[in-house]
C-alpha cells in the first residue's frame, strides 16, 4: 500500500484574504520522513485539536460541505479560531489530486490549537490510498456493544466534555477497537450508561425497520455522521422514511438490518451483535454502497 | 519566560541493551523551531500515547520513581510497548540539566504509539522553566465542581475508557479548564455522575479533616497523584493519618482544608468551592509546600 502523503498548511485566519500567490502557496507537500509538527504542538501533547476524514472516489472528495460544516463546528466547540474553509478547500483539492484516480482513498484534515500560548493554530492534511479490501461492504462485521460511560443526556449539561466534537483526543476510541478485537469482533458500538445506542468509535450506526431508516439522534453527545447524512438523502430518494431518535440496544437486535457508516469504508452490514446473529439485508447494503460510490461530491 | 527546550528520543524497546555510545546517544536536543513529529504520528492525529510531567527543583527531577511507575502503567493500559525506563532516566537527566538550577521547572515525557501500522513508538521530552509566580501556593485558588460524566465505579467494568491512564488525549481536560475560567474560577474539580469527588484536570485533590488527610481512592478511575503520594509520605512523618477513600462533594465544603496537588505548581489551597468560601489552612499549606520544595528526589 502506498505511503500516506502529508501536506503542511500555513493556517490562515477565517477572515484572512487570499494571498497574492493564491491559497495554493500556503500548502506544501512534505517528504515521507519529514517531520512537520513541533514537539510542543498541542495536537501532539494534548490531543487538542479537531479533524475530519473525507472519502475520495475517482479523485472527488465526498460530502465536502458536511465535513467542512463539522470541522467548523468542532473548532467552535473547542473554542479554536474558526478555520478558513476557502483555504482548507484548496488544500483538500491539492491533497486529493495527489491520489491515484483509479483507487479509493481518504483525506484527513488536522487542525491543532498549535503551540501553547502562541494562539496560532497549526494544520496539515494526510492523503491515503485505501486498502483495496472492501469486504466489509459485503461480508459485514461482527460487533460488540461497549459502555461509553456517559448518560444519553450528557450533552445537555456538560459541554466541557466536548460531546459532538471530533477532536484529536481519540485514545479511548482506539482502545475500544482493541477491546472489540479482543472479544473476537470487528468493531464496537458504544452504548450510553443508561442503555441507548450511540455510535461506533469511527462510524455512525444506521438501522432499517421496515420502510424506515433510523439513526441515533445526535443530541445524545455523538457526532453527526457525514456518510449517514448521505445515506439518509439516498434513502429518501428511494422512498424510505428516516428518523433521528433514541435507539435502544434491543432495537439493534430486532432490526431488519444494521450498518456502520464511515467516509472511506462506507456501509458495513452488521452480522452479529454481542455474539447473536442479526438479520442481514444484503440487498439494501449493496444498494446503499452503490449509491454512496456513485456520489461525485 | 525562556522557550521550552525539546529533546528528541530514539525510543528503545524495554529489553534493548544500552548502545555503544550510551543512552545519551539516543537523545538529541532540537532547535526551538525544529519539527520532530511526523504528520502521521498517532500522538498528533489520535492523542494516542502517554505522558508524565515531573517537577524540577535545583536541577533535581522530583518523585522520579512514582512518575516512571505511572508512565509504565499508562503504557500498559494503552497496550503500548513497555518504555525502557533506563533510557528515559538518562534522557530526563539530560533534559533536567538544560534547565537553570536557580529556577523551578518541569520536564514532560511524551511516549507516542508512533506511526500507524509501524509498531514503533516515538518519544520526546520538553524541559520548561516554570512561571515564577507561585502565588497559587499562598493565595490559593477558587474552584468549581464539574461533572466528569462517569460513575465512580466505571473502572471496574469499562477499562477501554482508559480510567487511570495519563494519555495524550487531554482535549476534555483543557476544555474543562476553559469552563472553569468562564465561571470565574481558577480551576475545576471533577465530580463523578453519582456525586463523588475525583480529581482536577491536571492535579489531585487532598483534604484535611482534623488529624487525617484524605484523597479520593484511585479505583474510581482517576490518576494516582505523584505529588499526592509525596504529600502523604510527608504527612505520615508529621503524625497525620492518611486515607484513600470515596469523598463526597459535601465533604469538600466541610473540610479543614482542601488542596490541589501537582508536580510543578505543588500544593494550592482552595479558598472557594462553587462560590462558597471554605476553610483555608495556611499553616498546613506552607508546611506542605516547604516539605515538597525540600525534596531532592
Amino acid at each position: 500500500m502506498p505511503e500516506p502523503i502529508v501536506f503542511a498548511l500555513e493556517v490562515a485566519a477565517a477572515d484572512a484574504p487570499e494571498p497574492a500567490g493564491g491559497w495554493e502557496a500556503t500548502v506544501r507537500r512534505v517528504g515521507p520522513d519529514e517531520p512537520i509538527v513541533l514537539g510542543t504542538d498541542l495536537a501532539a501533547t494534548r490531543g487538542d485539536g479537531v479533524f475530519e476524514t473525507l472519502g475520495v472516489l475517482d479523485g472527488y472528495p465526498q460530502a465536502v460541505d458536511a465535513h467542512f460544516w463539522r470541522l467548523a463546528n468542532s473548532a467552535e466547540l473547542l473554542e479554536l479560531p474558526a478555520p478558513n474553509l476557502e483555504q482548507w478547500r484548496v488544500a483538500m483539492k491539492i491533497a486529493g489530486a495527489a491520489l491515484p484516480t483509479d483507487r479509493q482513498g481518504g483525506i484527513k484534515l488536522v487542525l491543532s490549537r498549535g503551540i501553547e500560548g502562541a494562539n496560532r493554530p497549526t494544520g496539515w492534511l494526510i492523503a491515503t490510498v485505501a486498502d483495496d479490501d472492501f469486504s466489509n461492504r459485503t461480508e459485514g462485521w461482527k460487533v460488540v456493544t461497549l459502555d461509553r460511560g456517559y448518560r444519553h443526556d450528557l450533552s445537555e449539561h456538560a459541554p466541557w466534555l466536548l460531546p459532538g466534537a471530533k477532536t484529536l483526543s481519540y485514545a479511548v476510541n482506539m482502545a475500544t477497537l482493541r477491546e472489540a478485537a479482543r472479544r473476537g469482533a470487528d468493531n464496537a458500538i458504544y452504548v450510553s450508561s443508561d442503555g441507548y445506542v450511540m455510535e461506533a468509535p469511527q462510524s455512525s450506526v444506521l438501522l432499517r425497520r421496515g420502510n424506515t431508516l433510523v439513526t441515533p439522534k445526535t443530541d445524545i453527545g455523538i457526532l453527526p455522521g457525514t456518510t449517514q447524512l448521505s445515506a439518509f438523502a439516498l434513502a429518501q430518494q428511494w422512498g424510505f422514511d428516516t428518523e433521528d431518535r433514541l435507539v435502544t440496544v434491543d432495537e439493534l437486535r430486532d432490526s431488519d438490518g444494521v450498518w456502520l457508516l464511515s467516509s472511506v469504508k462506507l456501509a458495513s452490514p452488521i452480522t452479529e451483535v454481542d455474539g447473536h446473529p442479526i438479520a442481514v439485508d444484503r440487498e439494501f447494503s449493496d444498494r446503499l454502497n452503490a449509491g454512496l460510490l456513485a456520489r461525485r461530491e
